[in-house]
């Protein structure tokens, strides 16, 4: 449980370097065992040219939950690829990005996000996959846990 | 060739529209019928808390380059779905991605996009899929031709 | 619930018409709003060069579960685009493929589909997007439901 | 060259190991580097419940594309996910697909296939991923060289 809490707060630390995930105001609502939760605040700096949210934040959302997610179950996870279906235009002041596992084998770890707007409705939903290297936790707390 | 002219005038002012674009710091090599290439100067900003660029940022980089090759080719396209591949890190001063279009069936166009460092190495493939809406060219220059 | 009865008997039928399906020897399990099963018993005749089962029938597998649903829930429901991701090779007796619906909006459908072998295991998970042509369900009972 | 002569005779001896794909009627046109081309006359066992054919063929024809190349180019190639965009019905005699290579960095190898039916005209395009496990080309001529 200790152990849980010191490595969630690495695992914080770590993504605090993620500058692009900064200049998007994503920030992090929690990750566990059973899942991955990001979200953003939306405001004029992230809509396209029609007025609702660019397809890339919205992309740029779900990836930041699957690397949390990732990383937090099995570090170091790399994403490989990354698949995503918008269903919706986001027109809204907020979404929610939930990353869950659906597999890991072997080197392999695939997971699903779903992106929800601020009434519950689905944006879009995503696939990634990711390869992992197998770093020990104790590692990961050693080099960023500290800063907190 | 005159009204080619006011219509990729009009497609670029469409774009300046785009907040995300802007926030990212992406900007418009070129476009015509064969290709679409948009190009950012790596900051900082673009970083990931490992130092490369994010997987965000070439996301959005190449879904810019998808978007306005769409939209210069047949009027509006939405994009459905895109699919990214990561090959390498991307450790770099530029990057380019470059669009072209695969097939255009009924009101579906296929797109790839390349994403390649300042060295010329490949650092990711994407492909897209969008929706065509089928909009009179005329009817975009008469809405944001006249802005230049 | 009649016309439930009449309907998926309807649906039933179409998908006798299926024939790479039979060639395949891929079978309905079930159907419901929830949920499309199918499987199939695994020969020879459905092995690769290594001797595991052969990519391209796991993809049958799964295409039909998602057709089967698709059609199931609102026909038409044609295949837009499929992606599968290979986890483990499958060397076993039976395959079962599961679909479910994650998100329809507009003529969109979204879902995934899990193949597991006979132990459980997860083999191969997949991600369908179809095109709902939104034909009235009488119009297929009437095709296609006298046949049985 | 003679090399060269003796590698491709193994691999073709290694693919007359797939059952599947000889279920399907499925043949080898060519191979070299620059793209492997493979073929099906189109029977009624190949058709969906509508008379084109089914999507799982299709699927089928493009990953054969694939994996030919793949392991022609580098030995052995296991493809980790498949996508496939279906643009039109295949209702024709005959369907060719030709894979050709977009990227090979580190253990990952990405191809696109485009399948085309007799007229000429793009019936689906995909795009495949694969990890390398890089064998010696002389130990699959040891190993299947021999058979013809």
């Amino acid at each position: 449980m200790e152990q849980e809490n010191q490595y969630e707060k690495a695992i914080r630390n770590f993504f605090k370097g993620d500058k692009y995930v900064e200049l998007s105001s994503i920030e992090i609502e929690r990750v566990n065992d059973a899942e991955a939760v990001v979200k953003a605040k939306i405001g004029k700096e992230h809509l396209n040219a029609n007025g609702s949210v660019q397809g890339g934040m919205l992309y740029t959302l779900a990836d930041f939950a699957f690397a949390l997610l990732g990383n937090y179950l099995h570090p170091y996870t790399v994403t490989q690829s990354g698949q995503i279906s918008y269903l919706r235009p986001a027109i809204c002041d907020e979404l929610i990005a939930t990353a869950r596992e659906i597999e890991r084998a072997g080197h392999t770890s695939v997971s699903d996000v779903v992106i929800t707007d601020d009434n519950g409705k689905t944006v879009c939903v995503c696939r990634f996959s990711g390869f992992v290297k197998e770093i020990d936790k104790e590692e990961v707390i050693k080099k960023y846990g500290e800063k907190q």
